[in-house]
């Protein structure tokens, strides 16, 4: 099968070399010279070193990716998700298919990425979409390490087809689900909590003060999935808790790492003039806390996490106050 | 207060000091005669190298650290729980409050450890039973590192006493449950877990695919707890998730490291043969299969790390196995 890859970062490289050594054609669109030229002249990827497949190339030519294939996986950071589809939707002339595996949430509408589709590609072209999220660093997957995926639509056939397309006896396994809100929402609230886990470890906490951040972490990430539409079983499923855990006690993670630097005191400015990759989890911060302030819904975390961003509290504070809330009863409320 | 702190090994000198910090008093009653000299005399204690209160002193005569505190922190390995407290029991003569922080199922019974208290100890002197749980290395707490701990009994007073006698302002939080068959299994059956996630480290897997296990465990975890008369929000809390976290993905944890050598190919003869610590999981993990084989309930993760603690399984066998179970749809049953 062919497959259009949209964006060439770290993880729609490394997906675009699974969908290779499962015996798919693919092609990259991207618009970073420096990762064209690696991937089309020396087969491999500036963020990570391993050999990619010689079959797969890259172009920066978006008309030519949308007439590869009708099936399209979206892999553009969600800021830039609206502005592509924006662009896509004037090329695309056929029914197409849309796998997303961006995590992340629209601040300014609070909407998903599915919504986002929906709104931006004429729904006469519009075929079918599948949230493919999980717990899974690209730096694992582009070494062929073992790691489980879901496969979430609201089509339980496109989900069974996509399961296929990228599972394989080797090294990944594809569930599927039909909890499309539960997946896509969990997928990108836990990159907020992966942040707030950063910064304990950016503050010299241990692993004690991170196991509990994260478990205090998924009942907000619960509330989340629950008043979007989702369900709770799936936030505590690998798209929820299973994601959140590798991304919230990982060094590999980009948002871990986003959050350890606030956490030593540096601030979002600093970082974001000096990343060179998309940390979702800043933005969904921004997303969650709105959602709280709108709607009324107690994001503790989220919400102090908010007032460090906004450096109206600095870390130390923001733990304190954490921590003052009334702690008699463990409360799953 | 005076408490007596019954078996000086990391967790239980831990605490001793954490006791000592908020003001108390303490005797450890200790049999190992290294362990003793350390204490009493160098203010140290062998696994760890952070030094000691001075005020902190250990005995290896049961009856003196029975006759100093009605208070009796059991910090003994679950393995010798029932037989410490049948020598406790001929010397209590009078109410006596008991705080486990031992994390285990007895395999042979099924039983937890306030089950055994209640069996071994006069009904007469009995005054209560605490179990001191959640996400927590010794390693950090002796360092005086963020922990937050969870103080479930069925007497709530008692809960909140508990609590107050743990918490301070500077690094230790104390949340009270009700929940204690939930409190009691959860974190005995996460050591099991922490195993499975250790052995695939082991052999080779990385972090998605323990991310994978944990997401997967915490199921097994919530059907022994629900099975045992515990709520399945227990299972989801500080005291099962949030110490399957810190357990299951730490090099500091010893259920990991056993599983680890697992992984490597190591028998459970060797590993017994040179463990220094208990390594509860791996009596947990009998315990369990005995559970699920007993009343029939699926634990598949558990029942296939028997078959490869007891040599029917390799290593690699288990994991295929597990991985050829039907992974059509991501099931929370």
């Amino acid at each position: 099968m062919k497959i259009s890859v949209i964006g060439g970062g770290a993880w729609g490289t490394t997906l675009a070399q699974l969908l290779t050594d499962n015996g798919n054609e693919v092609l990259i669109y991207e618009i970073n010279n420096n990762y064209l030229n690696e991937i089309n002249n020396n087969h491999i990827h500036p963020i990570f070193k391993n050999v990619l497949d010689e079959k797969i190339k890259a172009t920066n030519s978006l008309e030519e990716a949308i007439d590869y294939s009708d099936t399209y996986l979206l892999a553009v950071p969600t800021k830039a998700m609206r502005t592509v589809l924006g662009l896509m939707d004037k090329l695309i002339n056929r029914p197409s298919i849309f796998i997303n595996v961006s995590k992340g949430i629209e601040p300014e509408t609070l909407k998903r990425v599915s919504e986002i589709v929906d709104e931006e590609i004429n729904p006469k072209y519009n075929a079918g979409y599948v949230c493919l999220t999980g717990p899974s660093h690209a730096e694992e997957v582009i070494e062929r390490k073992l790691t489980l995926l879901v496969s979430a639509s609201l089509d339980n056939d496109l989900a069974v087809k996509v399961q296929n397309l990228f599972a394989n006896d080797k090294y990944i396994r594809v569930y599927t689900s039909n909890d499309l809100i539960g997946s896509e929402v969990g997928g990108a609230a836990k990159n907020a909590i992966a942040v707030i886990s950063g910064a304990c470890t950016g503050l010299g906490l241990g692993e004690n003060a991170r196991a509990a951040v994260i478990t205090r972490g998924i009942l907000e990430i619960v509330r989340v999935v629950e008043f979007m539409g989702g369900r709770k079983e799936t936030a505590f499923g690998l798209t929820g808790i299973g994601d959140l855990i590798v991304t919230a006690s990982s060094e590999n993670s980009r948002n871990f790492q986003g959050g350890k630097k606030i956490g030593q005191g540096m601030k979002l400015d600093e970082i974001y003039a000096n990343a060179t990759q998309t940390i979702e989890g800043f933005r969904t911060i921004y997303a969650l806390h709105e959602l709280s302030e709108k709607f009324d819904i107690e994001l503790p975390m989220i919400s102090t996490a908010y007032e460090i961003l906004e450096n109206k509290l600095t870390v130390e504070e923001g733990m304190k106050k954490l921590l003052k809330r009334d702690l008699k009863a463990e409360d799953f409320s």
